[in-house]
């Protein structure tokens, strides 16, 4: 499908201050960007560079005052999520050596403390794949879901003791329970298409049966309509802006998913 | 400067051919894409990835039958490239890492057969922007500028026998000549504003004083308006497509550049 | 000064296991490999890779039943370490694109809650090394060292509500409080000739005044004597040893380094 | 098997020369390096980076007079080198991103001359591996092998037209002919046990079947106790010492290679 997405911060910023922008999704195996918008207001120098994950990232200083960025694409979309149940794990012997990172441990996803509770969420399921759907529905069960981005973020520990939780909180929930059983998965932040209300978006990736696997504990069914804007290893890795120094005020933000009848000419 | 680039091709594929294609800028120190668009007819599943030379390079399958490429962007770029007379030669020792492979012989800049005529032409210059500004007169002098992509590509050893040469020709040589005397050189293809006529542009960048110059020996002055497209060792890095199998027609190619007034909004 | 390192670990794996090692020092500024030796007991087939942080890392499968490695080297490692009084903060925009990923939060240095101690903490001080020294101050005054690993690894937010730490607690707490004053920090393990018990080690280096500087907060003088054997974000990225699956039981470690009072031939 | 190697490098540098080196085999997915060694006389300091092809490279300054390097090894290597008949050639859109610079020409490769000739060689035989097979027995039936490093380096255009070549000039031949059949190809150097006489070997890999598999024109047989030293597209990239300023005398450099009876402890 085709989709018009676009993503608008205005921030008032008190003096000159660094950000760190994710701003920019990259065409990938399951989306092609077609048209790109990336508007600064005033207009300031910025430079850009790739990640250790592969994310297109914005280096740039915010002058005092307001200052606002506007981005906007046309990206073509899968309809549909992949779904593989039966998909086998991967000795991790046999895994690439990119996806190690993503086995680990990392700031909002304490996946060392939670071996005992994936093996019994996952009690019985064939490895692989449908331990990851296991550990989604676990997930749904046990949490409901409040759209919105919560105030401070909280680690999987913390998510596993509450009975709510934003998109961010499952995806950090349903990582550490995947690496708890040596499944690599990572962190994905984008836009999902008819999601309500609308706002970004994040879920998860397991990679089983020798590819990454879109999960999103926040939907029901494998609905496509997603882009990813930056992966990570949790939301550490992947906010979309991180401000340095002195706090600055973001005024406004406004994201938009707007599905076209066509590709864009 | 606000410029707004663009790029068309089109082909005429008897059977169903890979490409890889170079027509997506990134935004970098000297240039700021604040829109693009890359459309392709008919629309085709494509991915992108970054080569080790940091471009973003895409992949896809060229359909049999006409298929055609439009990419365009509007950029900010700089007004005049810097010049910097006196920027000290950089001690092999003191090199970065990542500008090691630009110091080697490759495909077209046969930079081991250079050495004698390199130290001969920059004789008495001081090491580093110097020597290469000497280069930049030497290839000016030697040689006339003939504006277009000529047919086959020569290296720089052929092209040192020749009278005239096309943009791409005069900078393998410069790079074959820069390497010659241990200052990194590389490739860099993209548009240059009032060229004349339009079409796409090549020329050098060497690392002397600390960072990348940019030098340019079809122009008489540092003119400005340049947006890269590719980096690379020489002309085999760069192309801005690559088709494998039988050859395939290019049918049409159009390269626009026009000045914008104004940042876009 | 020359030393002769070794760290040799046995294992009793019930099953066949797969390990991640980073047990191999890599030849860098600061210290050169002369020698180097790495010998699996019984013999099984590994590979070697180079991870996002720059580190040589070994994949293999523990056979079930006693499985021992034994590594040793003989290096050259600089006899004091550099210390830079007044060496500057350097500016977000202004850092390398490399150092970013130093200044984010990590499973076990939370530096986004760290803010207002830091900058109690470094209050009066000059922006840049002058802070991290006084970071140092700071953790020897609260924290009595107490040699060893301890148990699990707890986070800097853990570690600054104990009296007591190990050497990786330690470094945790002044990684987190760097990051905080927008410092990039890493954690590095490694060999320190003369620490007593002999063990292996860790500290951080913080990025001041345009390169990383050594701080080691277990330790009152600049020591030398160091090899680091492993770069990273927090302990997380840096185990020696990770295995996956079924606990194995570490029956035997014995790390040893020795001055050497010539180089080796 | 198990195989000790060695290779000692004598110089005399009548004045301060920088060098890059590429004299530390890595272990990887065919060989082990279980004991290293590599000693500079006199002892220098020295700086080892992993360059794009994944190789270790060492950067040092030699100073004035007699400076010498001797490098040596235990290691295990596979007995034989693997074939693999009918392998299938890989569609060049499905072959992962790192192969496809392999696909390019290069300074000594050029492989966009080389299509006619390469379909000429390979007609009849089945995509993929039995094509390399073939090139391979072209390149034994025009060239008589000669034992030696050659003079000067020339491309495989120049060895084409000659009856006779050193293992360096079959595996450029070997490179330009596969590429031009839009098979990756990729040049190695290193130690072939056996060699008769002993000196450092080359030989060059194809991608078929979904990885690199290993093809020598020198030899007669698929003979193992190879060990990889450096990978690169071709020549120009795996140069064991690149030396930079004026030409330094090279005055005495040993290779030997011993198998051993068992692993080393």
């Amino acid at each position: 499908m085709w989709m018009e997405t676009s993503c608008s911060l205005a921030f008032e910023t008190p003096v000159a201050t660094p950000f760190l922008l994710m701003l920019r999704p990259r065409s990938g195996a399951q989306q092609w960007i077609a048209r790109e918008q990336y508007v600064l207001t005033p207009s300031v120098p910025a430079v850009e560079f790739t990640d250790q994950f592969g994310n297109l990232c914005q280096r740039l200083v915010a002058p005092a005052g307001r200052f606002s960025i506007h981005t906007s694409a046309d990206i073509e979309a899968a309809d549909f999520t992949d779904t593989a149940y039966g998909a086998p794990f991967v000795e991790v012997q046999l895994l690439p050596d990119a996806t190690l990172p993503f086995l680990l441990p990392s700031r909002y996803c304490e996946s060392d403390r939670f071996s005992q509770i994936a093996s019994s969420i996952t009690a019985g399921f064939t490895p692989g794949y449908n331990q990851c759907a296991a550990i989604v529905d676990y997930i749904r069960g046990a949490l409901q879901y409040v759209p919105g981005a919560g105030q401070d973020i909280i680690s999987a520990a913390e998510v596993n003791q509450r009975s709510q939780a934003v998109c961010r909180d499952m995806a950090h929930l349903g990582i550490a329970l995947c690496r708890a059983l040596c499944i690599p998965a990572r962190m994905v932040v984008g836009y999902l298409e008819a999601l309500q209300p609308m706002d970004l978006h994040a879920w998860f990736e397991a990679y089983v049966g020798g590819r990454w696997y879109t999960f999103d504990p926040t939907q029901g069914s494998p609905c496509g309509g997603r882009v990813a804007i930056a992966y990570g290893r949790d939301a550490a890795d992947v906010a979309i802006y991180t401000q340095f120094g002195d706090p600055v005020e973001l005024v406004g933000m406004t994201v938009r998913v707007e599905r076209l009848n066509a590709a864009p000419v």
